[in-house]
C-alpha cells in the first residue's frame, strides 16, 4: 500500500513535468486579437476561480482574472509556513505562470472596490473593468463574531502575510522569552492558545508543539522548553466535527500524545493581548492567540446588492448562477449554494469542483445551450496532526496513525501547482522528517 | 575542467553533508556551567562575526554573538532574492542553528545601542550584557554621500527585507504598467536604474535584464516588453575597478549584449522618485533607483568615542585589536586595517580571514601568549553578468564566460551554509537554467 502511494507521488510528479513541457510549447504563442467575444470577468484566483480560468482555455470568450495578490497561494500548507517548515514561496506560484500557456485568458492584479451590476462593470483601483459574464470567487476571511478585540490582536492563518507574521511571531516569543527573567511573564511567551478544532486548527496546533518539542529545544538550551505550553480550544464538543466519532477521538488521543492541551466546549471569549478569556471562566495568560474557530465569506460590495444569506454567502442556483443575475456565477467560500437543505462546506473542493462546472455552463452558456445542474462529489476529510500521524476518512475507508499520515502527504504534494513547488516540498519534507529539522525559522520582520 | 568544477561542486556538497551528520552528534550537549572563563561577546553575525564564534568553539571562553537578526545572511546572493531568482530563505540560515553543536558559544537576538567602554558592556534593547572581550563585527551599510532624496526613495541590497522589498517594485511596476496607458509614465515605470559599478551593481543589472528579457516578456503578453530600460549608471571610468582592464571591457560588453544601457562617468546627482538627475546633465524618468554606489561602516556608538578614520571605519592595530583598548577587536567592513598605506577593501573574504586570526589571537591572549599578526591573503575577485557570463580573476588566472561562469556558480554554492540551502539553491539554478524561469516572482507586501 505505502509502495503504492510512492508510486502515485512519483507518477504524479512525473507526469507533471512531462505536462508542464507540452504546456511550454505554447509559450510563443500571443494574446489574439480579441474582438467579438464574449468578456468573462473572475475575480479572485484561488482554487475555484483558476479553475473556471482553466476550464475556459480554447473557449470563445476574452477571459480576465483579477485578484489583489499577483500570486495563488496553496492555502492548506499555510500552516507549514507559520511553523517554519516550508518557505513561502513554496506554496504559492505567480498567477501569470499558471495561465501562461492559454491565449485567451490574461491576468490584471488589482483590487475590486464594487460591482456596478446596471453597467456590467467591476470598479476596481484602476479603473472600471466591464464584463459580460461575472465569476464571483473570492473566497472568505476570519470571522470574529463581533469580538473586536480578538479581531485587532490574534493572528489569522489565511494568506502568506499572515503565516509569515505567525512565523515570526512564534520565534520571537522564544527570543524574548531567552532574556525573561520573570518566570510568570517567561511562560506567557511560551503558551500558544489556538482557536478552533477544525482541521486548520488541530493541523496548526500539532505543528507548533513539534516545532517546539523537536526542533526549538535545541535552539534554546538555556531554556526550558518543557515550560511551553500549546493549547487547542474548540467551542462545540469535539474537533474535526465532520470526521467519524472515531477518528475524531483519534484526532484527540494524538494531540495530547504530542502535549497539546486540547479543550472542548470551551470558546474563547476575549483576548487583550496578555491574557485568553475562555467560556468556562479560565483565563490563559499568553501573548499569541491564534484564530482558526469561525470563516465568512469575504463580502461583495454591489449595486444594488446581490442576494445574501443570514451569514453573508451570495445565493446561487442549481446552475450556480446568482439568483435573478444569470450573467453572474458565485463559487467556493462566498457562495452559498443549498444541498439536502444544508450549504455546501467552505472547502477546496467544493471550490474547485464548483469552477470546473462554471467553466462548462459558461461554454454552454456563450454557445446558447441549456446550463447543468451542479451536483457536489464529497471525496473525503483528512487532517494531519504532525509527524506519522494524521485521520484520513475517504468514502468508506477510514484511516489513522502513519497510513493516514501518508495519504495526506501524497495528496497534497500532488495537488500543489508546478513540478518545482513539488519538488522543493518534498524535499522540504524529507529532509524535516529525517532531520528533526525546520529550516526556515527566520524572523524576517524589521 | 567543467568536470573537475562539477566535481569540487559535488564534493563539496558531499563534504558537507558529512559534516553536518558529524556536528549533529553533538546534538544534545547542553551549555555547560560557564564560571571563571571570561565572556566574550561578538557583536555581528556575518562573516567575520560567526567565523570569530567557530573558531572560538571548545575554548576556554563563555562566548555569546549577538544580532538584530536571528538569521545569517549570505549577501552575495541578495541580488538573486532580489530578481526573483532565489526564495530569501535559501540564502539565510538561523543563527541559532549554525552554533547549535558548539557548547560555548550562545547567541542572543539583540539591538546595541552603545558601547560603555569604562564598564565594558555593552548596552542593548535587552538590558546591559558584560564582556571581556568584544569583536565588533556589524558590517556596514549604504553609504548616499549625504544626498538625502537618495537615502529617502532609491532602493538598498544590503539585506534580506531590502532584497525583498526590490523584488517586490520590480514586480509592481511590471503590474502597473499593464493598466497604464500613458506612454511616457508607462516607460518610467518600466526604467530601473543602478547606481554603482561594483560587484553588487553589475550583477543586479545583468540579473534585471534577464528576469525581464527571458522572464516578464511571457508573463506580459500584453506589454511590449522591449520598451523596458535597464541603466547602469558608475560615477567613475568604468565598472568592476579592481579588476584588470581586459575583465572590465570584457563585463561591460557582456553588459551591453544583454541589454543593459552602461554609463560611466557619470555619478546620480539626485532623485525625486520620478526622475534620475545625472552627473552630465542627463535626466532619466524612473521610479526605480537602487542604490549600490557606496556603502560605509556601520556606526558603533561608543563612550568614550572609538578611533575612527575619515569614512568611520575603527581603525585596529596589526593584531587586529583597536588602537588603545587591547580588549576590543575589530573585523571586516567595519575595521580600518592598513595594508601598503591603504585600508583593506569591504568584502567578505577580508571579513572571513580577520575573523579566523581573532579566534586565534582570543585563544592566545586568553593563554597570556603572544598574538599574530594579520596578514590578508587576496584569493581574486568575481561577478557574474547574468546566463553564461562572468569575470574572474584569481591570481594570475582571468575567465570571462561560460568558464567564469561555472567558476563563479561553484565558489559561490560551496560557501553557503547548510548542506540543505546548497541542495535548494542548485535545484532553482538549474531549473531557471533549464527552463528560462525565475521561480519567486511574488508581490508579497500587502
Amino acid at each position: 500500500m505505502l509502495r503504492d502511494l510512492g508510486m502515485i507521488a512519483l507518477g504524479g510528479l512525473a507526469a507533471s513535468g512531462i505536462g508542464w513541457i507540452l504546456r511550454e510549447r505554447h509559450r510563443d504563442r500571443k494574446v489574439p486579437i480579441l474582438s467579438g467575444w464574449p468578456r468573462v470577468v473572475i475575480v479572485g484566483a484561488g482554487f475555484g476561480g483558476l479553475r473556471v480560468a482553466r476550464g475556459l482555455a480554447g473557449a470563445d470568450a476574452d477571459v480576465l482574472v483579477v485578484d489583489r495578490h499577483n500570486y495563488h497561494c496553496f492555502q492548506p500548507l499555510l500552516y507549514q509556513v507559520a511553523t517554519a517548515g516550508l518557505e513561502p514561496e513554496e506554496v504559492a506560484q505567480p498567477v501569470r505562470r499558471i495561465l501562461r500557456g492559454i491565449p485567451n485568458v490574461r491576468f490584471r492584479m488589482t483590487t475590486v472596490s464594487k460591482v456596478d451590476l446596471a453597467h456590467r462593470q467591476l470598479l476596481t483601483s484602476d479603473g472600471p473593468i466591464p464584463y459580460d459574464y461575472l465569476v464571483l470567487a473570492a473566497g472568505s476571511t476570519s470571522h470574529y463574531f463581533g469580538m473586536p478585540h480578538i479581531a485587532e490582536k490574534a493572528f489569522g492563518l489565511k494568506d502568506l502575510n499572515q503565516a509569515v507574521a505567525l512565523r515570526n511571531r512564534l520565534l520571537e516569543c522564544f527570543e524574548m522569552a531567552v532574556s525573561e527573567k520573570d518566570a510568570a511573564r517567561r511562560a506567557a511567551l511560551l503558551t500558544f492558545v489556538v482557536a478552533g478544532g477544525g482541521p486548520t486548527g488541530v493541523e496548526l496546533a500539532g505543528a507548533i508543539v513539534e516545532l517546539i518539542r523537536l526542533v526549538l529545544v535545541h535552539d534554546y538550551a538555556g531554556l526550558d522548553v518543557k515550560d511551553a505550553h500549546v493549547v487547542l480550544v474548540e467551542a462545540g464538543p469535539t474537533v474535526l466535527p465532520t470526521l467519524a466519532v472515531s477518528l475524531q477521538k483519534a484526532s484527540i488521543r494524538a494531540l495530547r500524545q504530542k502535549g497539546v492541551d486540547v479543550r472542548v466546549n470551551c470558546p474563547v471569549k476575549d483576548f487583550d493581548g496578555e491574557n485568553a478569556y475562555l467560556g468556562d471562566g479560565t483565563i490563559i495568560p499568553t501573548r499569541t492567540l491564534i484564530w482558526a474557530a469561525g470563516v465568512r465569506a469575504t463580502s461583495v460590495d454591489s449595486e444594488p446588492a446581490l442576494p445574501l444569506d443570514r451569514s453573508g454567502r451570495i445565493k446561487v442556483g442549481p446552475t450556480l448562477q446568482v439568483e435573478g443575475y444569470p450573467e453572474i456565477y458565485a463559487i467556493g467560500d462566498l457562495a452559498h449554494f443549498e444541498e439536502n437543505g444544508k450549504p455546501l462546506p467552505m472547502v477546496a473542493p467544493v471550490a474547485i469542483q464548483q469552477g470546473e462546472m462554471v467553466a462548462e455552463n459558461l461554454r454552454r452558456q456563450i454557445a446558447g445551450l441549456p446550463l447543468q445542474k451542479f451536483v457536489y462529489h464529497d471525496k473525503g476529510t483528512m487532517a494531519t496532526i504532525g509527524r506519522n500521524a494524521a485521520v484520513c476518512q475517504i468514502g468508506p475507508l477510514r484511516l489513522t496513525g502513519f497510513p493516514a499520515w501518508v495519504m495526506w502527504l501524497v495528496v497534497h504534494l500532488v495537488q500543489l501547482i508546478s513540478f518545482r513547488n513539488r519538488l522543493l516540498v518534498l524535499i522540504n519534507w524529507t529532509w524535516d522528517y529525517l532531520f528533526f529539522d525546520r529550516a526556515v525559522r527566520l524572523i524576517t520582520r524589521d
